[in-house]
C-alpha cells in the first residue's frame, strides 16, 4: 500500500474564512476529508500535515525518504520565497507534486515565480480544492 | 452533452518522435485516442485540432463561443510568445484549461513565463500525456 | 484616386462580442461600413483585410508596394510581438498608420510596448472605432 | 457650447524654430490659429495655455474641473517625467486627450514611456500639427 | 516657541474633490485648521505652504534654515520624481518628516519608490488626514 | 474595550543591545511598558508577542480574526522577504499597521521594498520607539 | 546524394526591393539560382521554401526528419520571436545552419538576441547573399 | 564681444551653507564674482541666472537663441530628471557646457546618469568652483 | 578557553544521503566529530546546532553575544533568502564565518547571491566537509 | 596580392588540448597550416598572430591600416569584454571578419553578447576549424 | 617642481587617423607637444605614457606613488571595463583627473558608464584635445 | 613532490602600501615568504607569479597543464571582468582555488560577481593574508 504525505503550507489552516473571493468557502478539514475518501478508494494511505513554519515543512520533507512514496504539497506563500523547501524536496528524492488553489499567474507579479516547480514532477493550479484531488490522482498515477 | 475543443499547438504532431527524453514516446494519435475514450466514458463530445499556425489556433478559439462549452489547450511554444492566443481565449469567454507535457519551469528561463496562464482557469503541467487526461477531468469538473 | 489598404489584426473579427467592457459593442462590419462611407466622401478607394495569421498580414503588406498609397493598420495582439510585421511595413515603404481601439497604455504592462510604432507615421489609440476614422482622415491628410 | 482647454507643454513656444527636422516649420501661433478656426466651425470654445513650468500646468489642470468640458494636452517633455501632471489629469476628472507632434516611439528609448497615456482617454502622435487637429476632433467626438 | 513649516505638494489643493475613493472627502483647509488647532495646543507655530511648482517648494525649503525648527512635508507626486526637493531637504539641514495620505505602496509600481524618504527623519503614510496629525506630533517629539 | 495585538518580529528581542547606532538604546521591555501605559490611558487592551520564527508570526496573525480589533506589527527583517506574513495579514482581515524603528529607505537597497506595506492600513517608520507609540495612536484612531 | 532544405523566412520574398541600403539589390530568385548552381557543383539536391507564415515554417521543419540531411535557414524576423521554430529545429533532429544577410548585431537592440542560434550548428551573418553560399558550403562540410 | 549665459540650477543659491563636506564653503556670489572677473579678462559678457524652477530654466534657454553665443550650465538636481531642460538645450541650438561642483559619479547611483550630457558639448565635474572657471574657459575656446 | 558556536542550516541533517553527487557521502555526525577533534586539539570549546527553522537560527544567534567568541555558520538555503539571519549576525556582534560545502557560484543563478556574506568576516566554499575545518581554523586564527 | 592579418585571441594556443568536448582536437598549428594552404590557393598572403594579451591584439590592429587589406579575427574570450579591441577594429578601418569555433549562443549567458560583432563585417561561428576557413573565403570574397 | 604623469589609454596612438569624425585630426604627438608647452609655462614636469596594454597602465599607476604629484589620464576604452585601473588609481593615492576627447554620454549606451570616474578627482570630456589642456590646468590647480 | 603555482593578480604588488584600511599592512613579499614556509612544511613546491597583465596570467595558466598539480590564484580586479582567465583555468584542467584578501561581498556591487568562482574548486575570501594560507592548505588537501 503506497504511503503519501500531504503538506499544506502557511495560512491554509484559514481556508474557508480567508478571502473567500480568492480561495473559496471550502475548509481545510473538508479538503482533507475528501482527500482521505479518494485515498481510501484508490487504496493509498495519507499522512496530512499543515504548518505555517517553513522549517517544520523542511523537517517533514527531510524525514519523508523511506517513509513515503510520494508527496502532495501546496507550498502556498513559501512557493515564492523558500529555497529551503526546494532543497528539501530535491534532497529527499521522493516524487513531489505541487498544487495551488488559485491561479497564481493571474495574481501579483511576485506570485508568478515558483521556486518549487523546478523540483516538482508536475504542477496543478487554479482549480480550487479540485487541484488537490487532481494532484492526488496524478501522484497515484506516477507511483503505479 | 457538453462539447469540448481540444487544441494541440506547434510541433505536437511530432510527439513520440520529438526529443523522447523530454516528451516521451507516446504519439499524439495515442493521446487523442485516450482522450476520446475518457470523453466517451464521461459523456462529453470532443473536437480535436492540431496546428502549427498561431493564427489558425486564434481562428479556432474565435469560433468556439457558442459552439463549445470548454477548451483544453496545450499552447506549446506559443505559450511564451503569443498575445494573440491569450486575447482569443479571453475574447471567446469559454473556460479554458492549459496543459503541458513537460514541466516548463524545469527547462530554459524563457519557458518559465506563460502568457496564457493568466487567462486560463487552471494549469496542469509536467505529467506527460497524463496532463491532458487530468486536464480533461478538471474541465469536466468545472463544466458540471 | 488614392488606394488605401486597411488591415485588421487578430481577434478583431470578434468585435462587438469580445469583452465589450474593453472593446465596445460596435462590430467590425459596422466599422468597415463606416470606413467605406468616409472613403467615398473623401474619394479614396479602400481594400479591407482581416486575418488572425501573422504571416498573412506580412503577405499583404509585402504586396502593398505599388498597389496602395497608404496603409491603415490595427495590428492588435501582434503589436507587441511581431518583428515580421514591423519589417514588412518598413520593407514595403508605403506610409502606414497604426490604430488601436483601446488605450493600450492603460492595460497590462506588456501592452505598453509597440514594435510597430517606430515604423508607423503616427499612432492613434484609445478612441474605440473612432480611432479608425481619425486614422483614415490622418492618412488621407498625409497622402494629399 | 462646450469649453475646451488646450495645453502646450515645455519648449513648444519654440515651434517652427526648434529642430525643424524633427518638429517642422509651423509655429505655435499658426497651430493655435488653425485650432481656433476648427473650434469656431465645430462651435466649441477654446482656451489656450502654453507654459514651460510643470506646476503651472498642474495649476491649470487643477482648475479645469467645472470650467472645461475637455482637455487637449501636448505634455511634451513632461510626458516622460511628470507624475504631478498625471495626477492632476486624474484628479480633475475632465476627459483629456494626449497629442504629440513627433512619433515618440521612433526616438530615444526614454521617450517610449508616457506617464500621461494611462490617464488619457486616447493618444494621437506622429502627425505633426495635424495631431492637434485630429485630437480636437476626437475630443469633440467624445464630448458630444 | 518652535516654528514648523508645513508643505503641501502638487494637487493637494484639490483635496476633498480629487478622487475621493483614494483621498477621502476632507479638504486641505480642514486639514490646515486641524493642524493649527493641534499646534496651538502643543504651543508650536505653523507656517503652511501649498504649491504645485517643484521649484517653489525648493525655494521654501532653501529658506527654511534658521527660520524653522522642523518641516512637515507631503511631497505628493514629487515624492517619486524630485531630486531637487530631496537635495533641498538635505541642504537646509532642518529635520523633515514625510507624510502621505494614501498608502503609496498599495498603488502603482512607480509610487513605491520615494526619493524623499532617504533624507527624511521618518515617514508616515496611509492614514488619510491623520498622517499629518501624527506627523506633526512626531515632529514635535523630535524637536523637544 | 478594543483588543490590540502587538507583534515584534525577528531580532527585536535584542533592542538596546543591537547596533545602538542604528536602533538606539531603549529595550523592548521599555517599549512594551510604554505601549501598555498608553493603552491603559486610551482604554484599549494589548497582547504583545515577539518571535523570531516567521511561522509563529503567521500562526498568531491567523488566530487574530475575532480575537483582536487591530494589529500593530514591526515585521523587522521579514518585511522584505515574507509573503507568508503578508498573506496572513490579508487573510485575517484585521486592520494592521506596520511600524519600523529605523528609516528603512535610508539603508541598504533590499530594505527599500516592503512586502507588508501593500496590505497594511498605513506605515510609520524612522522615529525609533516613537514609531510604535504613533502607530498605536493611529490604530486606535482607525478603530474608533 | 544529400538532400538539403533551404528555408527563407518572412519578407525575404521582397529581396532586392526591400530597403536596399540594408539588404542589397540581389533578388531572392537570384540567390536561389546561385544556390542551385553551387548545389549542382557539389552534387547535393536542394528543396527551397519561402514563407511568411511562422507555422508553415514549423510544418516544413517538422516534416524534414528522414526527408532531408541538412537545413539551411534564414529565419529573418522570426529569429528574435519564434520559440516554435526553435522547437521545430530541435525536434526534427536534422542539422541546421542559420544565416542572415545583414549583421544583426549592428542593428536595433532586439535583433541582437537569436532564439534560433542555440539549436543551430552554426551561424553565418553579415555577408549579404554570400551568407547563404557560405552556409551551404558549411552544411555540406558537416554532412560529408 | 561674445555673450554667455550662465545658469545655476536648483539649490545652488545655498552654496557655502549647504553640506560643506560635499560642496565646499565658497558662496554662489563668490563664484559669480570670479566668473565675471575671468569674463572681463577674456572680454566676453556674462548674464547670470539662478533658479530653482525647472520651467524658468527652460524659459531662459528657450530665449537664448540669437541672444547668447554660448551657455554654461550647472543643472544640479535637474541633471538627472529633466527631459525639458535637455530638450530646451537641443532646441535653442546654442552650444552648452555642463558643469558640476561635485563628482556625481562618486555619489548615489541615481546621480550617475545625466540627461543633459548627451546634448552638451562637453562636461566638467568634480573640481568644485573651479569646474565653472574651467567650463567658462572651455566655452570661450569653442566660441573663438 | 574560546567558545565557538557551530550552526548548520536547513537540510544539512540529511548530509550523506542528500544528492551525494553534489554534497558527498560524509554525514553531519562525521563532520561534527571531526570538528570536535580539531577543537580539542586547538583547545577551543564547540557548541553545535542544526535546525531547519530560520527563526531557531535567529534565536541562537541572538543569544550568542557574551556566550560565544566566534560563530561558524553554514546557512545553507537561508544564505539566499534570510535577512533575519543576516540581521542576527550583525546584531550579536560576534565574529562569524560563513561556510558552504558546495561551490554555490557553480550552481543555479539564485545561489550566486549571499545575503550573509556582507556581514561575515570571511567565506569559505566549495571544499565539501573541509570547508568547515578550514573555517574553524580561520575562526580560531581571528580569535587569537 | 591581398594581405590578410589572422588574429587568434586568448587561450587559442591551447587548441587540441583545451576542453576537446567543446573545441575539438585540431591544434592551432593545424588550423594555421590549413589557412596557409587555402591562402596559397587563393593567392593571398597571410600574417598570423596569436596573443593572450588584449593590448597586444590592440597594437596589431592599430598597425594594420595600410599594411593589411583584411582581418580575420577570433577574439575568443575578449569577444565579450573588450571595448579596446572593438575600438581598434573601428579605428583601423580595415574590413574585419569575426569567427568562433564554438556556437557561443549555445553556451553561458555572458557569451551571448559580442562587443566585436557590431564593428565586424560579418560573423561565422559554431563550425569548429571550418569557421576559420569559411571566414577566410568570405573575407577574400569581400576584398575582391 | 610638481611632477605629473600623463597616461594615454588604448588606441590613442592612432589619433588623427582614427575616425576623424569622432576624434578630430590632431595627432597624439601634437597633443603631447601642446601639453609640454603648457607644462613649461606652468613650471610643472610631465612624464607621458601611451599603452594599449591594461596591465602596463596598471604598472605605471602602481609606481606613481612618491614619484608623481598628480595624474592626468585618458583611459579610453578601459574606462568602461577596467576594474584593475580603477583599483590602481585608488591604490596609488595620487590625485588623478580623467579626460576624454569625445562626449562619451552622446555615444553608445555602454560608454555612459565609467568605472574610473568614482576614483577620479574630476572628469572633463567632450572638448577634443582641449579636454587634456583643461585637465592639466585643473590638476595644477589642485596641486597648488 | 606536488608542484603548485601561486598567482597574484593586478595591484597586489602594492600590498602593505595600498589602502591599508581595506588590505592591511602585510606586504606581498611577507605573504610569499609565509607561503613558502608552509609549503616547505607540507613538502610541496611553490612557483609564485605576480602580474598586472591579464594576458600574462592567461599565459601562465595556459602553460600550467603538466607542470603544476594545483593553482592558488588571487585574481584581484580581474575576478570581475576576465573571461580570458576563466577560460584559461577551465582549459588547463589543473584544480584551482580562488582567494581574496578582502570580503568582496561587503564592498561595491560590481565586486559581488566573480567570473572565476564557477571554474574554481573552491573560494576563500575575507581573511586577509590568511586567505592565502587557508587556500594553500585546502589545495594540498585536494591534491593528496
Amino acid at each position: 500500500m503506497k504511503k503519501i504525505l500531504v503538506i499544506h503550507g502557511p495560512n491554509l489552516q484559514l481556508l474557508g474564512q480567508r478571502e473567500p473571493g480568492v480561495y473559496g468557502t471550502v475548509t481545510l478539514a473538508q479538503i482533507n476529508a475528501q482527500l482521505k475518501k479518494l485515498a481510501a478508494k484508490k487504496k493509498v494511505r495519507l499522512t496530512i500535515l499543515q504548518s505555517n513554519i517553513e522549517g517544520a515543512l523542511v523537517d517533514a520533507l527531510g524525514k519523508s525518504k523511506g517513509r513515503f512514496d510520494g508527496i502532495l504539497i501546496n507550498p502556498a506563500a513559501y512557493t515564492h520565497t523558500s529555497v529551503a523547501i526546494r532543497d528539501a524536496i530535491a534532497a529527499c528524492g521522493v516524487p513531489a507534486i505541487e498544487v495551488h488553489l488559485s491561479n497564481t499567474h493571474a495574481r501579483e507579479q511576485f506570485r508568478h515565480i515558483s521556486l518549487i516547480s523546478p523540483v516538482a514532477r508536475g504542477t496543478i493550479m487554479g482549480f480550487g480544492p479540485q487541484s488537490y484531488y487532481l494532484g492526488l490522482e496524478a501522484l497515484i498515477g506516477i507511483l503505479s
